[in-house]
């Protein structure tokens, strides 16, 4: 069972303001929320088909909520279309400290909730340990982007900054691609710096892009003619890929 | 108005069974039909909120149904979250001729439809034409498929075969990526070859892995410990970009 005010407040948090206020934020899944257990987050509450799931990542000593639940009352509870065997909700971490050294990946206004997840991924593969987006990126607490990260989100400093400041109070090169820039397969890249990448529809703002020291393109070698360009996740996955590949 | 027995025509090609049947499939959306109408496809129907925003693309002589219907309408015939501002069917191409030269990508079992739509896309841009996919490979024409593609699906040839076949035929070098292969960015890659991506769960399958001749590795820059590995979709976006890039 799951009482009314757990789904209400639960179901609360599927709202930005929500979690803000209760610095609180819901996980879904067997894998993410196990691998969100094995991390330094405070589990708050749990409530899954088969508790002995998490029996190794569960904290001996914890005021955590751990209740077995049906999948009807899980139903009630879920923001995913795919019904999870499991619904958690954890407090965020203190917000991380911006650190001016090695790589920094910027995100300009990124909105689709699975490319972030999947970008907050690819920073945990490629070692990027801060990932600092403009005030208009989803949010990465939101429970699509929590499922996406599949764990990720611990290992990586999500920071939300105003990009302007952040940027012009930093002294590396700033990064970005453009169809005019210079053919990143062919440019040597430092192991310091910032890579900005832009919004699905309209790549990086006018006000972010004066602040580009050094414009790079990824060339296309399909037919010149096509219109389309990549995916705001395949095309940082190519640019991490570039810059650490050495 | 779209009549009720557009709607439930429209409807069943959701199903696999229905699309094959018919020959057609659904696109959504005016940058998605726009594409597509600039292809050689053939148009079966069109119904949308504007009919101008297809001016320059639609046909003059044509046999097309094509109607300008309000946003309740367009709901009925909608297979996405978000609903578009146009819905329109056309034929499907015959299925491509296989070519056995250059670089081929191929697909054992991969299952979301956004994760396929994707990949489509980034064949498009490495200028990849044939993607080969398993039998268990999610349908090309599966409407979230062709939304994902943004288009692209008109310039890459997407063929289902059985791939132990396929494989077996074919006198190329077969690459695929294992967490124990040779650092993909230390390796000299041709030009010609087929290059595999496996299943979201579970990668290469244990039939196929044991026709793969040469075994890379994505490396991790990350923490060690950390279980995640790279979406498929994203490992296919790295693996193109370092057979591309020469």
């Amino acid at each position: 069972m799951v009482s009314k005010n757990t789904i209400k407040r639960i179901t609360s948090l599927g709202q930005k303001k929500y979690r803000q206020r209760e610095r609180i934020f819901v996980a879904e899944g067997i894998k993410v929320i196990n691998e969100l257990l094995l991390s330094d987050l405070e589990l708050v509450e749990l409530y899954a088909e088969d508790v002995s799931a998490f029996a190794k990542a569960l904290p001996n000593n914890n005021l955590a909520v751990v209740a077995q639940v049906n999948a009807v009352a899980l139903k009630k509870i879920t923001f995913l279309k795919t019904a999870q065997k499991a619904v958690a909700t954890f407090k965020m971490p203190k917000t991380a400290h911006i650190d001016r050294y090695g790589l920094t990946l910027v995100l300009d206004d990124v909105r689709d909730p699975g490319n972030l997840g999947t970008i907050i991924r690819l920073c945990d593969w490629f070692g990027i340990k801060q990932l600092v987006c403009s005030i208009g990126t989803v949010d990465c607490y939101n429970p699509k982007v929590v499922q996406a990260t599949m764990g990720s989100l611990t290992r990586v400093d999500v920071i939300y900054a105003n990009l302007e400041e952040y940027l012009k109070n930093d002294t590396r090169k700033v990064f970005g691609t453009f169809m005019d820039g210079t053919n990143i397969y062919g440019t040597s890249l430092p192991t310091e710096g910032i890579i900005i990448m832009g919004n699905e529809a309209n790549g990086i703002s006018q006000e972010i892009e004066t602040l580009v020291s050094d414009r790079l393109a990824i060339p296309r070698f399909g037919e010149v003619q096509a219109t389309e360009s990549l995916n705001v996740a395949t095309a940082t996955a190519i640019c991490l890929s570039e810059f650490k590949r050495g």
